[in-house]
């Protein structure tokens, strides 16, 4: 954030690898210029809202679209030039335009700018990365509603509460207290905890917000050659770790992102959980142990761990290997080779999650994030202290202090250290 | 290829993962009806050539692009729709798309489009999907020229001369053999020949492209703990795989794009040449010996395989552990630790691939792919048999023979199962 925000900047928007197409962003005061450069053709006013195909410095040929300021993305003069996908000509096209004096765009800087020029509030902003990042349908829809301002109605609505009770507090400092009605502080403090009961009830959302955006992390674990690798892959319905009889062969933590009736599940594999004097097993071992610790939900198979979903899997072995007591084996019966109780593993893991996430009865539109809930616990503890404040001058910083919260979620007031952190969360060229 | 050339198809048109912005294409004739669904606008002869900010279907929102035919990259009508990056977003304006009407397009389909409009000839189409696959500077240059018609020219005209020779020989055979010129056959027969050279020329270019387009197989081969991981790590200049000082700790081989010289390298890591009892690591080995066989270079950690780049490893420990007869210890010394030797390590390996590729002194501005190589070869056969054939019937046969085999390569004559070989490579959504 030390860099220039009114300079012209460049990346490549789309995501990296084998696809057809590939876009190169540039953005700023001399984006038209650059564009010049690099394709050879003349830009004008006319052009802006249209495209046309051209060549880029001789490395590749495609699309070029042009934007005028303040009706791009930024909010500032744009090009977009599409070319051919894959690793090298999209980078090499990039090339061009900062040799034509674009500087690399750094994460999240195009949408900063477009905070920055009044296209997206904060919390919109923080809805582009979200929705970028969704790996569910629940997910994407929670953030495209945030996107479209679900969460931005409802926390202009609370600024601006706070704002009116800060500048009525600050008003009656300036008039004597005769002036003032009998009900004032009784009228402005019951204000001042509905306020807080609104807070607080938007900051409860959080929870699922986390599971949403992050995923839940659910971990399996149990003794070497317990099924855990076979099981995993049964949940994918792929191959892709190594599935052997001998015992101790996954030795790193493996991680899937899966699918669970909409939430986004980190599935980790996990290195058996036994004694070994194989220092590189050894090292797989305390990684899984410290896995479990943090799981959300921890898989635990034929073996016992506090709070874990138990399960008894390779059910299709029993009565093979003198395995025939049954009622000894606790837990969902799972068999990864016949996909017997593959679904109800699944149903089980669903509603853990489900309970994770409740939040009482309302079902919010859209959930906050992290950082927005630490603004609403400051504004919420702020409001708590305004209402048991001993005198108006009390009440009015509490309540100033309220406001500044609520106005950092939507990005009323900010810091470089709030951008910072903020915009860091993204990727380059978005 | 049984599906209908004429629908309306859609598809992801960016690579899959992380991005800012993803888009999704549909072409046909239906294109604008499709985009008038998602969208809820209307699209009408002033819009092509425009892009204006839309909503797409409740799911997501951004730029939609309209063109009318001829003027687009199928030669059809179509839209893209450019949205949100990441996994969701863009599957889910996929889906509203095909909901609306459109059907998933197959591999290259697009492309395929571009070939039976008349967009591109068959070897433009090629160099499409090289341009998007290329790994290096070098395989993107060549990819460009060819998609620039590098290629296509001299196809050209090596298709026209040899329908030119065959209808003359044709002609000869609705004559008499008095009204011909006494040295038809001999001027025919040199004019055959030097086409010949011409074809046999291009062929010989098909080496490069292969390894352009493919990569060269470079394998590390050598005792378990010789030190193969760590110097791939070295090369690679990250940390990617397990490193540790027990025996036997890679057991699958595992690969990485490298860069060298501008020859894209594909560099295989492979479990340690030993016998074993572990029926993991036993089948690790066996990989990793049917990797040699194939490499294109071997690169052999202090052992010895015929033909293979020998080099001493972990030179940084001579002298320590009683290894101080440097005369014994044969090729490239190097030191994954101190990086002793890496840059002559990677000079030896593009020495080896320039050699590889070497083809004479002729440098071709584009190289052929092994699909044109086929019919160069072809046709170079049937030119071979024309020259010595001995009548003006069979050679006008031969000469028919060889003017198909060149048609095919920029599509002048085509099959199904032709463009079914070319197409598959591609990926969805070009």
């Amino acid at each position: 954030m030390t860099e220039s925000r009114t300079d012209t900047i460049a990346a490549i928007s789309t995501a990296p690898g084998r696809g057809g197409i590939a876009v190169v962003r540039v953005s700023g005061p001399d984006a038209w210029k650059v564009a010049e450069k690099v394709t050879g053709r003349r830009i004008a006013d006319e052009d802006a809202g249209r495209f046309r195909h051209v060549g880029m410095a001789g490395v590749d040929e495609g699309l070029m679209l042009v934007f005028k300021a303040p009706r791009s993305y930024t909010g500032e003069d744009s090009v977009e030039l599409q070319g051919h996908g894959g690793t090298v000509a999209p980078r090499r096209v990039l090339e061009a335009c900062l040799a034509a004096g674009a500087r690399l765009a750094g994460r999240g800087e195009f949408t900063l700018r477009a905070f920055l020029n009044g296209r997206l509030d904060l919390s919109e902003a923080e809805a582009v990365i979200d929705l970028v990042d969704a790996r569910t349908e629940r997910a994407a829809t929670d953030a495209f509603a945030r996107l479209e301002g679900a969460l931005s109605r409802p926390f202009e609505r609370l600024y601006a509460e706070a704002i009116d009770l800060s500048s009525r507090l600050e008003h009656a400092l300036d008039v004597s207290e005769d002036e003032l009605p009998d009900d004032f502080r009784s009228d402005i403090d019951s204000r001042i905890a509905a306020l807080a009961r609104e807070v607080d009830r938007m900051a409860a959302t959080a929870h699922e917000g986390r599971l949403l955006r992050e995923g839940a992390l659910v971990v399996l674990a149990g003794a070497p050659n317990a099924g855990k690798s076979s099981l995993m892959n049964a949940l994918l319905e792929t191959d892709r770790t190594i599935v052997d009889s001998v015992a101790g062969t996954t030795r790193d933590a493996i991680e899937e992102g899966l699918d669970i009736a909409g939430w986004p599940v980190r599935l980790m594999d996990t290195a058996g959980l036994r004694e070994t004097e194989d220092p590189v097993e050894a090292e797989g071992v305390n990684r899984a142990r410290a896995l479990v610790a943090k799981a959300d939900i921890v898989v635990a198979l034929d073996c016992d761990i506090p709070g874990a979903l138990r399960i008894h899997a390779k059910c299709d072995l029993d009565g093979i290997n003198g395995l025939d007591d049954r009622n000894g084996l606790e837990g969902i019966h799972v068999s990864a080779k016949t996909g017997e109780g593959l679904q109800a593993l699944r149903q089980a893991i669903a509603s853990r999650l489900e309970a994770l996430a409740a939040r009482g009865d309302e079902v919010a539109e859209a959930d906050v994030t992290v950082r927005q809930k630490g603004f609403l616990l400051g504004a919420s503890a702020a409001l708590a202290r305004a209402v048991g404040a001993i005198d108006c001058v009390a009440a009015a910083n509490e309540v100033r202090t309220a406001a500044e919260c609520l106005g950092k979620i939507v990005g009323k007031t900010y810091s470089d250290d709030l951008l910072e952190a903020l915009f860091s969360r993204f990727c380059v060229g978005k």
